[in-house]
């Protein structure tokens, strides 16, 4: 029998949807499972970007141009620009989704055996990619004590090597909630500067940022045209996953051109979803104060009864709509897995992310959970009364 | 200033693509520009498919199942079924086009230095894709003489090391319109079994047979479930290339669970893609039977007018939508240049691909250009009456 590649048994089964099944079988034995587990807002699509699919005339469903359509990514520039991004059509190249982005960026930058640096915890799929290019992902700690705020500066340098090609951040932070400020973007750059680095910000959640603090772009940043690379994606902004539309913004010439190299490849981004991307640029700016003002009031309410709950270590994060919540149990692998197995409070349980696949560094983070709070408050309310419950009887 | 990884640079543009600057450029010149150059047909997607989207429920645009929706992926086993295909739908996995399908297909079964044999000339884009994965293509040439059959199975063995993973075929094949007999299909199943290779068969042309012969699939083929891939996509088949919707098909679980892994980590196909995928599965018989009569008379008339032409070799393809034409030039990169940035006859030229492109091995095919005849027939009579004239000028 032919065998699997060595790259394919590394790549990691994603931390978060490996529990599918168990939830699976929970819901199929009645029990209704709370999913904190996965970014998947429940917060409608704007309208004007389904209506616009709806209303859609095409007859014949070609190829897009294999960097997006010209007209998208001439109204991503007027947006980039409201958020003091400035650039121009060229320098977008549109993806299939932020994933496809990262892995053409990491594909255009390194070899095998090369090394990115990445504060974790980090989103899991970083790791994927990273194997999928047979490169490695050089971890810096971050810790709850410091609601993961950047590390500093010497624990960067003590891990650049020859083979090091960039440092990725992702900013506002899933798996944390942290938003880099200027002041730590500037180090960044100082860092990546001094060691002639790429740096390569994933910042799909510039607009979940809350207590009237602003998002700092690492493209707002002068000086760093050759280094700075951003990731970008339709699908939290306008609560549109399954459009699979993201972007790659840079202005280094070299690296578009080969990005568009591997773009050509692939041929085009999907067409529908990007007649669904460029109208909901036309999105009224009051769906995001609604949306903004609902997920501080979710995240208040969620950190304030965890709060509640004894041995958990938790803090208000200042952006996405994740919350990482340290728990007193030992393992929360274990936990997650035995929520959905062995718990039900009223036929009710819960599904969470444990953060041990957040991190790269061998048993870290195993007391740590991450929830995603797209659920209503209600929800979010009882959802934690079923963690304290179960929190009883697992730890009886 | 960063450094481009080699795998970004070794990545060969497109040489489909690569001519499009002088294109644009004729275009603006006025001169109009017959398209021979791609595989984009002028062929209406089925009305089906395009309501199913225009008609769609949506209010969240979720991400779908990483594997692509369950009940699509019900309906195809229906399609398979009725193509001599028996499979379940676990067995597929639905991606971004074919593509994705093919990335990681090779991903999934290579390793860095590892290699894949590949009859030539073949789809320029496995070379892409290869290279992305730091594999090496070894190409086995077929000829224009023999109408591009398969190569002698002994040509294969020569070549078969401790380092080859697979053998990809493209059938029906893109850019030689060969469709491969059963009995040849039979010879590389012989020949994987032995040397425990995977076979991998991109089958995206499958209802583009011609003179009613039919096309065979590896998977009708018992015996190889361990080894056999099929790589699938509804671009060409219901003219809907912009969707970006393909699959991938095997019984090999510790392959299919490998897959798995990679798709989650990409989240999911595009969810309006899918919708239209579905329902593009209702699209009545006879809008085939419509199609393959369009195609086999746009064939007949394109190979009658070529032969007429002094110096030009050419058959009729059997399948796919592609014809191989070899031309009285010595440089067809050269010549295809040429007619977009020197030529015109009443401001009409013509933009072909360049076959070299297509062949792994330097300097052969130097003569051959790949016409897709994707044009009404007026317009391929035309523009054969262009390539004659300026041939004629060409080679004065």
């Amino acid at each position: 029998m032919p065998q699997i590649s060595q790259k394919g048994k590394r790549t990691p089964e994603s931390p978060i949807r490996k529990l599918v099944p168990y939830a699976e079988i929970a819901k199929k034995n009645g029990v209704h499972v709370h999913h904190l587990n996965i970014g998947q807002p429940d917060i409608k699509t704007p309208q004007v970007a389904l209506d616009a699919v709806k209303n859609n005339t095409i007859e014949i469903l070609e190829y897009s141009s294999s960097n997006g359509s010209e007209v998208y990514r001439e109204k991503l520039v007027k947006y980039y620009q409201q958020n003091n991004i400035h650039v121009n059509k060229d320098h977008i190249i549109v993806t299939t989704g932020a994933s496809e982005a990262l892995l053409f960026t990491i594909a255009c930058i390194t070899d095998s055996h090369d090394e990115i640096i990445i504060p974790e915890p980090f989103y899991a799929n970083y790791n994927s990619f990273a194997i999928a290019e047979d490169v490695k992902v050089v971890p810096i700690t971050s810790t709850i004590e410091e609601q993961f705020s950047l590390p500093k500066i010497s624990d960067f340098e003590k891990v650049i090597t020859k083979k090091t090609k960039a440092i990725l951040i992702c900013n506002p932070g899933n798996p944390t909630g942290v938003v880099y400020t200027k002041e730590e973007i500037q180090k960044l750059k100082d860092l990546v500067l001094k060691h002639d680095l790429f740096l390569i910000a994933d910042e799909v959640y510039r607009e979940f940022v809350y207590d009237g603090e602003k998002h700092y772009s690492i493209l707002s940043e002068s000086g760093i045209d050759q280094h700075a690379i951003m990731i970008d994606s339709t699908s939290k902004r306008y609560s549109m996953c399954g459009a699979r539309i993201g972007c790659i913004v840079s202005k280094n010439s070299d690296f578009l051109f080969t990005i568009m190299k591997m773009a050509q490849a692939r041929l085009s981004p999907p067409t529908y979803a990007q007649i669904a991307a460029e109208a909901a640029l036309e999105t009224p700016k009051s769906y995001f104060t609604d949306v903004v003002a609902e997920y501080t009031e979710r995240r208040n309410v969620l950190v304030k009864e965890l709060q509640k709950i004894e041995g958990v270590t938790v803090f208000k994060p200042k952006g996405a709509f994740y919350c990482i919540a340290s728990l007193p149990v030992n393992d929360t692998d274990h936990f997650a897995q035995w929520l959905l197995e062995k718990f039900n409070s009223n036929n009710e349980t819960l599904m969470v992310a444990p953060v041990s696949g957040f991190y790269s560094t061998k048993s870290i983070g195993k007391k740590q959970i991450r929830i995603a709070y797209v659920l209503n408050k209600k929800d979010l309310v009882r959802a934690v009364e079923i963690l304290k419950l179960a929190l009883n009887e697992y730890n009886e």
